[in-house]
């Protein structure tokens, strides 16, 4: 626990409606999606970038561990703490500061809720490509610092590609900005993109700017349906290979769809459907027209069993209606899910499908994956009863097995989700020791006293 | 001068035929396209990573400068000693080691000219977008370096968007991997990102692992003259708001127009013509002809004074002679050019253009000013006699000046060439005091002895 003079001193800077320190509030603040963590000691609320620096350099001065937190939406626990600590929370940091059709870009402040900003910039025809799930519950100040990606991000890229700068706060309390307002600059080193994905380790992010593109007029959504995950994966090869970019490109495999089919109660795709492909291309008209055509013609090449395409917004909405319930229906399959998000150089998918069902055998597991085709990269589930001790450690050792086979694959343990304390234990499967040891002394550059957010990235 | 039992181990490292330490050679190495700089005491050629690795830890048992060199074709000094030292010129290192359709990417070692990248990846209808100037002559290890933009950045962004992976050497003689083959990595630091533009402080580039797209299949190319600076920004501002993001859209001024029309003996543009934009849309057929027609509108509704667009390759080549001319055409004006590559937001071109002309006026200077007019990044030329010292120092006393101008308009000092020896003097003008202690940390922590391209960025 904190010594009171700690806790005097952190009321004093954010006032004393804004320090938590009720059993309530250290048990929520100390949980994200995750669902691991240990309880916050206190749970600070800043107002301003000025107090988040007064909390970093006290706790600097006192060795208390930090842990930034935006929504809490996390998977690996990045945002929770690993051994106990102060949260500081940035809910209060939550206003849209600008949306700048000039420059295309918008100022915002950490806990503006993604799908907020988007829908305020579409409104003015602009576009913020990320789209995480979660985008109507996450930050995006943890959208930075997990370098969130999402089904666009096949054509537009993860949030990197769309930070232009940052202010942020060091956890010897210095107020940094880096980066700026345009969209090329090469003035020192590029300490945007090293604080983009840092987890909440190297600084606490308190302004974000954002490059906006103009939104893309027109879609056009497919469905193509599959015998097998081997016709699914031949389908997207033949896309690449037809030189299209659809803005999204997701496989859902057949142990997914029983799923949502058993939760919802209706079947949302033709009986014997071992995958399924969700195609969307955009842009303007005659070019989604020309490009939807194409796709649809790879898909039947590659032996869809069925190809639709959404004639209007309804239809479009219930064709991804089988993406979005993923979430829902795996957690009536059974009440723990280890996440994992690995991702493979994308022509290596039937290879990274062979090595799923080789631990779903081996292991006797079930392992509904889904995901980001285009990327390669696949939400692969272990389904567990956590009653079941017996399941529970086929899990965990089929854990490191997936990574191994991962990295023969040229590919990594985490495309999206980052390594948090989930996946700190498996580092070293994909680093070097010396690569490892960088990592830590860039983290030391940054951090000194190694308060902001420990235990977690490293193992 | 290097001792003797150095040379001799440098030989012995590199073989006899790989080590120069001629007049010739040692003067050759020590200058760039700045035309500035040392001479190098010695000049290695290594044949690999390991070659590469020896000459690092060599280098830093002894305390000895060691500046990476590709092609030499920098603008700030960035390949040159600026003290003496050691070049390692990475030119054996020169081989596209794959070109992977299946994952659209690239394996190149860093002194691949990145016009022959092109080419290769082009014939197998994929694209390597990045496109510098002096794409026939740079090598895409010192793209990596500096982080090369170029026209269709505009569109593409510059060559950090299409670095995927890198393998680099340490100071220290590590090899270390960042990135890899896939699309999205969140697995510790982005490293890669981070030694993208560091300017050969950090690490010597020993691969390049490289996102390639689809080629565009078609291409328009617009040419729109203007009665004045501020009619040809208004349709960069038009274009903006009519929401199409064209692959090229680069602005060249009268001045520079006046030098290029005297220099070949030929006006390309018709006459009192103070600006002119050159714009290329590209994509799939249809796009390209309703985008085309909606830029060609933009620039009429802006006031242009005429707008051509190429029939043919023939045409369009003709469009781009006078972008191409600029360079060669500014050496016969004068013999000395401060080389200026400033950037803004894009909307505050015209306030840009202002200080420009202030300091024309102020400083009594030839100010040519062209470039990438979409991306706010302008390239500003102070043309001085060398032999006439007053026009000298009113161009030296006029980059500051500009700096501060650019800062002032929340913009950057350097959007393509990096900062280098030339730029290093002016870094606080748009760096806090905090912010370059942090980078060399940063610094520090990859390079502990200080040996890697001493004298660069830093003031």
């Amino acid at each position: 626990m904190l010594d009171p003079d700690i806790l005097d001193a952190l009321r004093a800077i954010v006032g004393p409606g804004f320090l938590k320190t009720d059993e309530e509030s250290r048990i929520a603040y100390g949980t994200d999606a995750l669902k691991r963590g240990t309880p916050a000691d206190a749970v600070a609320c800043p107002a301003d970038s000025s107090e988040v620096a007064a909390i970093a350099r006290l706790c600097t001065a006192r060795g208390i561990p930090l842990v930034p937190r935006g929504a809490g939406s996390g998977y690996t626990g990045g945002s929770v703490p690993s051994r106990g600590g102060i949260v500081i929370s940035l809910e209060r940091l939550n206003r849209i500061l600008e949306i700048d059709e000039a420059n295309l870009l918008a100022v915002v402040e950490p806990n503006v809720i993604t799908g907020d900003l988007q829908d305020a910039v579409e409104q003015v025809g602009l576009f913020y490509p990320p789209d995480p799930a979660s985008l109507r519950q996450c930050a995006l100040g943890g959208n930075v610092a997990e370098c969130a990606g999402g089904p666009r991000a096949f054509k537009y890229g993860t949030t990197k590609r769309y930070v232009l700068g940052l202010e942020a706060v060091l956890a010897t309390g210095e107020i940094i900005r880096t980066g700026g307002k345009t969209v090329k600059n090469v003035v020192g080193y590029d300490l945007t993109q090293l604080l983009v994905g840092s987890e909440g380790t190297l600084a606490i992010i308190t302004k974000i700017i954002l490059r906006l593109i103009p939104r893309p007029p027109f879609q056009a959504t497919l469905r193509a349906t599959f015998a097998s995950i081997e016709d699914a994966v031949a389908a997207v090869v033949q896309i690449t290979r037809a030189r299209v970019v659809p803005a999204a490109l997701e496989l859902i495999d057949g142990e997914t769809l029983e799923a949502v089919a058993r939760s919802q109660g209706v079947r949302l795709a033709p009986e014997g459907t071992a995958a399924l492909l969700l195609l969307e291309v955009d842009g303007v008209a005659a070019a989604v027209e020309e490009e939807a055509t194409r796709v649809g013609q790879a898909c039947r090449d590659a032996g869809a069993t069925e190809v639709l395409r959404a004639r209007d917004e309804a239809e479009r909405q219930e064709l991804w209606r089988v993406r979005r319930e993923i979430s829902m229906s795996l957690k009536a399959v059974a009440a723990l899910k280890f996440n994992h998000d690995v991702v493979v150089p994308k022509g290596r998918i039937p290879q990274l499908f062979e090595l799923v069902g080789r631990l779903r055998r081996e292991f006797r597991l079930r392992v509904p994956s889904f995901g980001h085709a285009g990327d390669g990269n696949i939400h692969v589930n272990f389904m567990v009863d956590p009653n079941d001790q017996d399941e529970v450690a086929r899990a965990k050792a089929a854990e490191p097995a997936l990574f191994q086979g991962v990295v023969a694959l040229e590919g990594s343990i985490s495309g999206e989700h980052g390594i948090g304390f989930a996946k700190a234990p498996f580092l070293s499967i994909e680093l070097s020791p010396e690569e490892i040891a960088l990592m830590r002394r860039v983290k030391d550059a940054f951090d000194p006293k190694g308060i902001l957010n420990p235990g977690k990235i490293f193992p």
